[in-house]
This record gives C-alpha cells, structure tokens and sequence, in this order.
C-alpha cells in the first residue's frame, strides 16, 4: 500500500456494518482522518462508533474541501483518508478532487461505499432497469421555487419509468452548516406548490403513490407506501428519500403493497 | 439475531475486500451458506477465499432458486444465508423470494451490497443524476436481435441522459450454465447490427463515446474511454459493462478523457 496520498473513502449509508473491510481497513492505516460533512451527516453515536473503529478523525466542510489545496499539500507526503457517508464519487467536487491528484501526481484511491442511492431502489423491491433520471426536491429559497424536477418527474412517468427523488439536507445551500434533512411531509407540501406552479397535466399528484424510504441501512429503517396527498401524515425518521412509481408490473405491485401499513 | 429464516445478502462486485462487516458477521453465523450462481459470478480463487471467510457453501443456480421451497423449508428451522454478488435485491426472482418469506412468516434478512450497477456510475466520473434508464444489452439467439436497448439508450440521450448498459452473460438465457460474460467486441458488433435493423436517426454510432468499465473493484479493475468503433480494439478483462455519455457538462468531460489511454 502507498506511504503517502489521498483516500476517498465511502463508508456506507449510516449504519457502520455497512463499511466494507476495505474501507475499514484503509481508513485505520491512514495517518490523517476526515468525515466529509456537508453532503450527509452521521448521527451522534456513530460518529463516537466511527473514531473507535478507526481512529480520531475531524469533519469537513465544503469551503476546505473545495478549495482542497491544504489537504492535497498534506496528501503529498502522508496518508490521508476522507471518509464520505455513503458513497464518495457521486458530488462533483470529489470528482474534482481525483483530478487534482492526477494533475499533481498525489496518489489517488477510491473506495466505494453503499449509496443511499442504491440502497432506495434495491431495497423498494421494484425493478432497477426501471428507474428513469433521478432528482431532488431542494428547498424552497423564499419565492424562488423551480419546478424542474417535477416537469423531470412528469418525463419519466409518460416513459413508464420510476423516479428516485433525494431530498435536501441544507436550507441555506451554502453547504456550511450542520445538515437539515428535508422531511417527506415538506417534500410533499413543496411537490404541491410545484404542482400549482406547472403547466402540466398534474392536477391528480395528491393520488399518486409514494414510497417514503427512512434512515435505510440503519436499525430504524422504515419503508411506508402511501400517496403523495398523505405524505403530511409521515412523521418521525431522520432521512429520507423518496420513490415515485409510475405504472408498476405485478411483482412489482406485490412488492409495493408489502410497505403498506395495515392497521 | 434471529435463530432461524432466510438472510440474503450481498457480497460486492467480486473482491472480497468489498464486503461490508454486516455481510461477513451474517454469512459466518448461518447454518448453511448458497452462493447464487446464476446471476454473476465470482473467479475460482475469490470462490476459496470466500469458504476461507465465512465457512463452506454450495452454488445455487436458477432451477432451485426459482422454485425456493427447499430453501424456504430448511429456513423455516435454520439460519439459511444466500449469498449474491453485488447487490441481491436488482433480479425480479429475488424479490419474490421476500415476499414468499413474508407470505410464510419466514424471518428475512436483506443486507445490501455494492453493485457493478452503482460502481460503474460512481467510478466513471460522470454524474449520477445524469443517468437514465440503463440498459442490457443480450446476446442474440439465431435470427433473433431485439432493437429496444438501442431505441432507449436513442431516448437517453435526445434527453442529454447517460446511459448505462450491463452485458449479458446467459448465452443460453436459461440460467443454467456457467455465466460467459459478454466482451465489449461482442457488445460492439451486436450493437452496430441492432443499428442497421433500427429506424433510427444512428448512422453515426461508430462515434459515439463509450467507457468500457472492467472488472470493476477488483485488482484488475480498468477503465477505458473509447467510441463503439473501437469498441472492437479491447480486449481483456472478465465482466464489463458500458457507459454511452451524452453530451457532458465540463467536469464530466474531464473526467471521461482522464480514461483515455495515452499511448
């Protein structure tokens, strides 16, 4: 293993036995620890877990890693592991960053980490090849309110195709402060403005269906099925993401229902 | 932990460094251990170093896992554990197999692994929410060629959307047999006939650009930037997949052309 360089290192979706050896071990050996913070966060208690099975570690946040200089210097001479919730190479800026290794001859490795991402579509039941572009439903700034990712959303259904909604963590987006994951009953409220806002043949959304994913890879995962009209009813959970099925095949449908909660 | 029921669970994309903790603890700890056999497949000396980490297990092929109820059986009063590569929870079959456990009141177990479907995306450089709907593209058998994998990668990118393609490995399409992964030559050249038999606007397809994603995190993992014309010029390596990019945002392109071999 090299004596110097830069490990991007993804350690999965939350819960910490999702690490992979791989990721364990490469963190534990670097000399230099840290956890990226502004595109997840850990909750408390793993963050204690993570510094006992790998070693102290410090938080990043997206002013230091965009400009990235101070760590490629440290890189240039000792190991140094950036530990990244989920998966490393999803943002742009941690693309960004394996090229500045390139260009500057700093070695560079990439471990990857299970996804929220994946983990939303595989664990849904419904079928992977299915799934159309995916989107995010981002905060409201004040008026600003864009409507694209329901006009996206629109796309995939009129092409038979699922959607992936994430849903933002950073009110301010300024990627500075601590995270503030969106909750589906404000994901449901903003799809409703958008809704009113677009001039699509969108007036039904209260009946779609929805399956709300919660805190997936952890102990408290939690999948419910309902409509978009009931996501106000879905509390508790930290985060979230969401699925959109458009016209769903029958094995599909029995998975759908399973997430039902009969009561 | 549960004393009994079905645990299906994800090994990673073939180097076993790539298993999650929870992957390892939950394997060791079954009674009896499958591997899933059909859907991809590990090389013979991974295949050791598995029985080496978790304990013996015997390869279960498509036959067996289709009809299930010898397996449901034996978990009914033993901890059973079917190992998949990469993540268990993409194929229709494995689906079915967590319903036919909620429907008997059979404890399941679904623990998540890194895909070749999530790695191909992450490691490639471009960006996820780009990505539409992913393909495969299938052996032809005799006379018979469908043309809907090219028609969808063609609806891809009239929306400026990636597309993924995965390479068949059932030249039998019986999933009975030893997988014989496609080569990015086969893909190629059945892609450039799927071409000739489609209405499409495709006449230009040789240019188009492609990454031929190899072996992806294994040791031998590589990556090459290409055009489908050339696609007849790689040789080597055990399971690929492809990615055709549409047009690409300027990060994007640095990324795609730091996989160009230089030579």
């Amino acid at each position: 293993m090299e004596k110097t360089g830069l490990s991007l290192i993804g350690i999965g979706p939350g819960n910490l036995d999702l690490m992979t050896k791989q990721a364990i071990d490469v963190s534990q050996s670097a000399d230099i620890r840290f956890l990226e913070g502004y595109t997840s966060s850990l909750p408390t208690e793993s963050q204690k877990e993570l510094e006992n099975m790998v070693g102290e570690w410090s938080m990043l946040m997206r002013p230091m890693m965009e400009s990235a200089d101070e760590i490629l210097k440290i890189a240039e001479n000792k190991k140094v592991a950036i530990m990244v919730i989920g998966d490393p190479m999803i943002a742009t800026t941690h693309i960004d960053i394996r090229l500045r290794c390139l260009e500057r001859g700093i070695n560079f490795n990439y471990i990857p980490g299970i996804s929220a991402i994946s983990l939303a579509i595989s664990t849904s039941g419904l079928q992977s090849y299915r799934f159309g572009r995916q989107i995010t439903i981002t905060y409201q700034y004040g008026e600003y309110l864009p409507i694209s990712p329901l006009i996206q959303m629109v796309e995939n259904r009129s092409r038979g195709l699922h959607t992936l909604a994430l849903l933002d963590l950073d009110p301010t987006g300024m990627g500075v402060e601590i995270p503030v994951p969106m909750t589906p009953e404000e994901a449901g409220r903003i799809l409703k403005e958008m809704a009113k806002k677009s001039e699509e043949n969108v007036e039904d959304i209260e009946s779609w269906n929805v399956l709300v994913c919660s805190d997936l890879g952890t102990f408290s995962e939690r999948i419910i099925a309902t409509t978009v009209g009931e996501l106000c009813n879905i509390h508790g959970g930290r985060i979230h993401s969401l699925i959109f099925p458009s016209e769903m095949h029958e094995m599909e449908n029995l998975a759908f229902n399973s997430w039902k909660i009969h009561s």
